[in-house]
């Protein structure tokens, strides 16, 4: 069956070598006052913020700064950027950085003149949003989460040890435009390059494996797939391969643009257990993702079995020699593990710094769902357990 | 190499048995006149027009008639409409039938305030559109030119045997919203679906045969082909199979909304020739891609053999015996043939009324361009004679 659906993505992407070159006309299209939104240092190595700033300046901006996001954003950063937003009568957030920046960026451009708290009434209740909204622009230089052209935002509350995903409406922050040149990810550490092809890759399957139906997403799914094998391979030879880097970077921006989602019922429990492990441990949220997936799979495969079937011969090329399907569902995700670990990602959970006492608490702070098999709090911590 | 590119396609799409339930809150943004541009019989047979008449009339809107828009729409109905709007202050267009009613819409859209010859200034010239554009919004009846989220608009002068296609700027006349249920075209006659999915596959196919790259834009086209593969034969054991009818619906909005095209060169000869067999035929726009498509391919396939090669086994599960790449290319070929075939479709120009006559006319007319290989009238000629 496919089920209804209503879709709309407004976001301008401009793409390549030359994508900045289209930031003064964007620019133009607001008021003067721009909040720059940006984490670490590695804008400023690569020489971005430069670039940025010079062409802000050409275009007659007034600049406040929101420096220092960190890769799981804080909601303390949120009220931060929120409360510079109200003072300086802010026009357009900008944010330049991947997906954590673009995220906390989101979510300060709702936050920004809502009332009451936030965390709880955004995050917690996902209360719909009511109050005026700030337009969010960006500029890519992480390819992994897809926020460059979705309405998603991940948040951190690390003084209650919780990460919560909020996906609102997607005409109200889904970015205006985003400027995606492969060039600036060239930068990127391997660590960090390989975590966003993963979050991407796990963004992927949980779409792919919901259904029974056989549906159009489902191919564009597998075209995405392979896509993404295949350039990922020739980045760990070469990180500077444009080609790669670039439809790396692509792949990203199409696996969570919704697009390929429709009529999906899609899972995203593999996203909801590394939210968790992520608020205990902090650890890069595509590494997450890759060391849960394999266990998580194993543990659901028999109520999806015909897609996981599908999934190992179209995917990973697994050839029936009447081994049975269980069989062949098996050697798919023992394929995928054997990618992940091609990818240079840990195995377990203890490589990340989770500690044995940590696993239940991760486990009964998940939020529960799942797609063929709707999970407890008990198989979670099962899966946590097979991949410790 | 990947290409540098932009890409916004704003088009709101209401998919599914429930779309047409959106109509009233998509009215609600547009003023009180409507022009309701449709084309013969059959909307009032299946019920449609009498089902959007009522909504329309529940929303306070005045409305205003265009019908009888041709399969091949006529720059005469474009100038009719346009007067229609100027006349009645149209403060919606909306397109209730298949590609060539959206068509019309569009040209009437940007004709309505256009001052001097119009057809010399938008088709032939491509000039851009300066003037004011009318808002187009459409409810789709039949799967196939993808009109319902682009911005191409395809008009046949008949005094000049011409028939242009123009691709205005998306955000220009792409329709705003626009509603697709699958079961309207289940009383599209078997003839008209085949050319429509034809259509569809060779949108595919003239975006996927051009660039030497490996890029994410060809994964993606290919998973759509083996979707629309599959979903066609279903379609064509059981035209009310649902699943069926609306994975081609799907398969056809997102072969043409562009997001299949992006950092592609494309080709589209087959179909700058096609359109002056439309012209001097007024043959099934897809019925006549499919006759000419072999034909064309067997022409250039030296030129983009790689491509070929891959297209043999990744569409068409080609095996590599060591036959040699144009023996797998010319199979993958043959293939496609095949499926024409099985697809009911015609495979000589003479047999939709093509006369011997008709050929240097239709190569000398025909716009020069290509893929792989540049065309010059010669080509054309030689390609026109194989498959008369």
């Amino acid at each position: 069956m496919l089920y209804d659906f209503s879709f709309q993505n407004p976001t301008r992407i401009h793409f390549g070598k030359s994508a900045l070159n289209k930031l003064p006309q964007e620019l133009n299209e607001y008021g003067p006052n721009v909040l720059l939104v940006y984490g670490k240092a590695s804008i400023k190595k690569i020489g971005l913020y430069d670039q940025v700033m010079d062409i802000l300046k050409a275009c007659n901006k007034n600049v406040v700064e929101l420096a220092g996001i960190n890769a799981n954003p804080r909601y303390t950063q949120l009220l931060e950027g929120a409360r510079l937003v109200r003072d300086h009568k802010i026009d357009l957030i900008l944010a330049v950085g991947g997906g954590s920046v673009i995220d906390c960026a989101k979510g300060i451009a709702c936050a920004a003149y809502a009332e009451g708290d936030v965390w709880q009434r955004y995050y917690v209740n996902q209360e719909s949003v009511t109050n005026q909204v700030v337009p969010v622009g960006s500029i890519l230089t992480m390819a992994g989460t897809g926020s460059e052209m979705n309405s998603g935002s991940v948040i951190t509350n690390e003084a209650e040890n919780l990460k919560i995903g909020r996906v609102y409406p997607l005409a109200l922050v889904t970015p205006r435009f985003s400027i995606l040149n492969p060039e600036y990810t060239y930068s990127v550490p391997k660590y960090q390059m390989v975590s966003g092809i993963f979050d991407v890759f796990s963004h992927l399957m949980e779409q792919y494996f919901s259904g029974n139906d056989e549906c159009t997403s489902d191919y564009l799914l597998e075209g995405l797939m392979l896509s993404l094998i295949s350039a990922s391979r020739k980045a760990l030879i070469d990180p500077k391969d444009y080609e790669a880097r670039s439809n790396i970077m692509w792949c990203a921006t199409m696996g969570l643009n919704k697009i390929l989602a429709v009529s999906k019922t899609q899972d995203w429990e593999v996203h909801m257990i590394e939210h968790q492990l992520g608020a205990y441990t902090d650890c890069a949220h595509g590494i997450g993702l890759a060391i849960i997936s394999p266990a998580y799979y194993r543990y659901i495969f028999r109520d999806g079995l015909h897609k996981f079937v599908r999934y190992a011969k179209h995917i990973w090329g697994v050839e029936d020699h009447g081994q049975g399907d269980e069989a062949i569902a098996l050697e798919g995700i023992a394929r995928l593990e054997a990618f992940i670990q091609e990818l240079g990602i840990p195995a377990t959970l203890r490589e990340v710094g989770a500690t044995e006492e940590m696993l239940p608490l991760i486990a009964n702070s998940t939020e529960l769902g799942g797609g063929y098999k709707q999970l407890n709090q008990d198989d979670i911590l099962i899966i946590l357990k097979t991949c410790f």
